[in-house]
């Protein structure tokens, strides 16, 4: 984990954080000599409740990224990880009273820090005459015994600021939306999990996860959870957390049971890629609706984090028509999502792809002498690419993404599997028909294109025309680039040899094969003109492209089943 | 860096992710049999312009997050920076021509791989005579002299997306959306910079960097970039970034000019704290700004990642007013943002907070010898808490957030540098009083609350039992809880002697203190009840509580300066 943070000062983080995000949304403006936000249109809230929230700042978008028509109506942020100051609360509370709204309503995380300081704030307003209430959200799941001080306050705190909100937007007053408010806390949970810390500007991770351990139950303040686990895969992690939150002997459970209607947040706590936030989210709704759970809203993204923690908390709200009304109301918020008013549970996910156009039906009887002889060629290319492939990664490292071995892997096994269900088609045509269909939905990369081929020698040199100059027009790489097409190109030129009357296959191929070996060899002195690696200066390279040498070796996989 | 990841399996990530995000959002479906996901409501498209992009998955929320009315209809994803399958992209064309639009436009960055499988793509659908035209999108602005490969494809492609799907939304035709859209890509640049690598699920990071380097001009297939610089502040990081953009001898370069009109986007390449990108991008507004570069608008978020690196890009897209409104046209793509259509620069970003009461004017005389010794009491309790910095933070990590220490020294440098002001207040009313507004503006915390004072001996022990009041009914915290409250009440106890008359200041003090001492020292043994620590289960716990520490070490530093 790097400690390196890109801030001007571990003093400023807080003040500059909340600088650019006002600085980049219209809709705010900072309270001077405060760090608060608030709406840029206050006036407009004449006669309405406001809606205050905060706490330590690292939770970015929380809670800035709420305030908006439809939500928050201000934000009293601490320094990272630390409570807001007393003055800078009272000083927001007294700025919304002067705009002329009805009363505030303080919006505050269960911890002790937020609780005193929003609580000596509002006494204060209050001995001010300005009417406030104070709502404390505690929805953490973690714990199964609870403890004095409550449940922490978590993700599903977002939540509340868009029920508040919406009913405040409705012009509801003060302590009604409090009194709701606090129905709609009580029927949520959120749990969290970790591969590894997350570290204040200026101090070292506050704990440390070996290789093979997750953190379960963690908070958002970089503080350990309540167990670690041994990794396991996204799905038996899911698993394990949606019985933890549902568990009824779990004192902080939510009582999700089968056929309820849920709201469910897959929050990114900072640091874990969206990739990994996708299949999170997609073994979250098997999950659920494996449990007979449906799943009224899903919001997937970032909304309270910590700092760049690589982990996610799940938030799961109990949700009848009403409440689903204010969760689905407008909100001008910069960090709530867009978020459809349908139901996920119970729609159609997919639709029937258009069918191809017809082909010919295969002429060419399978499993003859000249299948089998295809089949030895195709297992001898599959287990030459899969014995190369960490070296093909190495070389791919050194200039691309480090993934062409990988890629010409997965290709090997995926024919290997087709080759399994029954003798390929002995014609040259039908089998690369196959192949390319094969290779194109099972390989990816940018290796594979559709040609079309005869089954005589001056044919195959055709084809092989033919992919070379498509790889030309759209690929933009020309011989010489340090391509694939640099081997490629030097064995199509032997090839051309098969269009000659009589030409004789193997002493053909034997010297295309050569020529290609000796072309990839050569893309060591090569400047990338095309392909990824053509933005990695020379200076760097020093050993072949990958690709070249990947398209060497299947020639030479080719000739050698076919000499034998 | 961790390697770890929240997955199933390597080889099912892109479709785990697509999947997911397909399941969370209505508005979308998946194409069976590929890796393809398109709007749900495609049969309302009939007669306009369908929009198709896609690339190897890694980038999340791109491209899938993009797919809604007024922007993508659909996407093609391939494996982990990987470009999608020929067959795939023709089976979305085949779809969307299906459904009755009148022309497809593909919107590609600019890779070999992708330019080469949306090609022939392109070729075969034109073969079946649906009208499919392309663009290459290449934003980058690395590179200061231009290699055969062109501009690479960055997060810029986003706002082609909104661009080309305002287009099409207000029905223009296939070849004009497609020369707008060329005109568009040509005003844009885009620069990353990052403090890490990242890595493909399964594989290794791809680059490594010292502890004080960043790597700059990056792509966001985890490849290295273009220079390594030393580690700056983010201000200096920004500024070598917006000089090279937009250096004229730069061949990539934005012209960008003072008195241009841009929209900026900051976009998070994955792992970096939203606190940091709220700082970088308060960074980006003042240098553009000051460069008298009008911003028009600002997308602050993560938009196009490369998995987990923690790193950002800066986007910038020269503007006129026709541009503009495209950008700001609505769409329901769940990962566009809110923004509103409103300038960034030019708008006033504070209000004037509203004015305190008026307290009365300071009647005791500063400067004389209670005033002094005020000042030396102070000075004492500053330079404890200072040298107890680093053994607070260590007490802390092991049960909070390892921030105890830094806390009370930030309260102690505030203390010391207002003491260099001048003589502090002798009345100890007005003291506490000025104490009390400086703690709670600069310490923030949770452990700064108002008290009202008296200058007699019983007066001092009544505000200690006001301020053990309010920290029990806001804090939740009783005796015995393991807080700063159990050394603070074990004082109180002792401090009620002088309610009685006669009472000895020093020696009911010295009482005090020892006993404050122990009872920090006793929140060894003691499970927490309240605060952060409550939620670390006891066996963890063999040191005592920072708090009660630090609050016994500062009755030790007041005693020992009157005792003096």
């Amino acid at each position: 984990m790097t400690s390196k943070k890109l801030v001007n000062s571990v003093a400023g983080c807080a003040d500059d954080a909340l600088a650019g995000l006002v600085a980049c949304n219209p809709n705010l403006q900072l309270l001077q000599g405060h760090r608060v936000a608030l709406r840029s249109d206050l006036d407009s809230l004449k006669g309405r409740v406001a809606l205050l929230s905060g706490g330590g700042s690292g939770h970015e978008p929380a809670h800035a990224g709420f305030i908006g028509k439809g939500m928050l109506t201000g934000v009293i942020a601490g320094a990272v990880f630390t409570s807001p100051a007393v003055g800078s609360i009272l000083a927001a509370i007294r700025a919304v009273a002067q705009a002329g709204t009805v009363g505030t309503l303080l919006i505050v995380k269960n911890y002790t820090g937020d609780r005193l300081n929003f609580g000596l704030a509002r006494e204060q307003a209050r001995a001010e005459g300005i009417p406030v209430e104070m709502v404390v959200i505690g929805d953490d799941s973690a714990f199964t015994v609870l403890k004095k001080a409550g449940r922490r306050g978590l993700c599903g705190t977002v939540l509340i600021h868009k029920v508040a909100g919406a009913l405040a937007e409705a012009g509801v007053g003060l302590e009604e939306i409090a009194k709701q408010v606090n129905v709609v806390a009580k029927a949520m949970g959120t749990l969290g999990v970790s591969l590894s810390s997350c570290s204040v500007p200026g101090s070292k991770p506050t704990f440390e996860l070996s290789a093979d351990e997750v953190e379960l139950g963690l908070g958002i303040h970089g503080e350990a959870g309540v167990r670690r686990i041994k990794m396991a895969t996204a799905d038996e992690i899911v698993k394990l957390m949606l019985d933890h939150m549902t568990n009824t002997t779990n004192a902080s459970h939510v009582p999700v049971q089968p056929g309820s209607s849920v709201v469910m947040m897959v929050n990114n706590l900072g640091g874990l890629s969206f990739l990994e936030l996708g299949i999170i989210a997609d073994a979250t709704v098997r999950s659920l609706e494996g449990r007979g759970v449906k799943i009224a809203r899903a919001l997937v993204g970032t909304f309270m984090s910590a700092l760049e923690m690589p982990g996610i908390s799940l938030t799961l709200l109990l949700v009848d028509e009403p409440l689903l009304k204010l969760i689905d109301a407008e909100t001008t918020a910069a960090a709530w999502p867009n978020v459809a008013a349908v139901s996920i549970t119970g729609r159609k996910r997919s639709r029937v792809a258009p069918a191809e156009p017809q082909e010919a039906p295969d002429s060419t009887a399978a499993g003859g002498s000249a299948s089998k002889r295809m089949a030895l060629v195709l297992e001898r290319v599959c287990s030459t690419l899969l014995g190369l492939e960490e070296h093909l990664n190495a070389l791919d490292r050194a200039a691309g993404d480090g993934d062409c071995g990988t890629t010409h892997s997965r290709a090997a096994r995926a024919i290997q599997e087709w080759l399994k269900e029954g003798p390929p088609p002995a014609s040259p045509a039908q089998l690369l028909s196959k192949l390319s269909v094969l290779l194109l939905e099972k390989m990816g990369g940018s290796s594979g294109a559709p040609l079309k081929a005869k089954t005589s020698l001056p044919a195959w040199s055709a084809a092989m025309d033919a992919g070379l100059e498509a790889m030309q027009k759209y690929g933009k790489a020309a011989p010489g680039d340090r391509t694939m097409l640099d081997s490629l190109w030097a064995a199509g030129q032997e090839l051309q040899a098969w269009k000659s009357p009589g030409a004789d296959l193997l002493q053909v191929l034997t010297k295309a094969v050569k020529s290609a070996e000796a072309a990839a060899e050569a893309t060591k002195n090569m400047e990338a003109g095309a392909g990824r690696a053509s933005y990695i200066s020379s200076a760097r390279l020093e050993q072949p492209d990958p690709g070249a040498v990947a398209a060497a070796a299947i020639l030479r996989a080719i000739l050698e089943v076919l000499q034998s």
